[in-house]
């Protein structure tokens, strides 16, 4: 439900998918999950804080590997159900060392 | 659950997120969702397909507006659930006609 032209809509678990893109290269690095706690920390200290689900637990992206993200801006989309951080990036996104998440490529082989 | 490296993780809704980007300009255009079906639509026409999880139907972007996408490359990330999709536009991303939908400004004053 739409009740303001600027706030988030966070869905029934209480979250909101992240885009995290760099902004010199225009990268899509990674698409994580934010609560309304890692969106507020998101904006308030600069870097990016996500809700991992699979750990339920907050988590402070580069706070363990150094490859901190800072924020250069972030816009909400039309329907305010999703969000894309453009960012810095101190290094690479991906646990596996890759740039970005988005490493494998995909197609009729795959479906 | 990742049981094959190549295959899209749906969540408990038959679901993943895709995101849109431009392939020239690299401007995040959407983020939808995708299901099985609009996901191996995509795939074997090259145009974006979705499904609206507000009118539970199969969307063919475009189909209505003549914003076709035309899909450049797709790739999975690394743990499976989320697709990037790059693509050619025939014109704006957003129903208001914006060529991103993500196009509100967002800081502290929408926390």
């Amino acid at each position: 439900m739409i009740d303001n032209p600027m706030r988030p809509c966070f869905d029934s678990q209480g979250l909101i998918p992240a885009i995290v893109q760099d902004a010199e290269s225009g990268l899509v690095l990674m698409m994580a999950w934010m609560n309304a706690e890692s969106l507020a920390l998101t904006v308030q200290t600069g870097e990016t804080h996500f809700w991992s689900r699979s750990r339920q637990e907050l988590w402070h992206k580069g706070a363990t590997s150094g490859n901190i993200q800072t924020v250069v801006d972030i816009h909400l989309d039309c329907d305010q159900d999703a969000l894309l951080v453009r960012v810095h990036s101190a290094g690479p996104a991906c646990h596996t060392g890759a740039v970005s998440c988005f490493h494998h490529s995909f197609g009729e082989e795959n479906l």
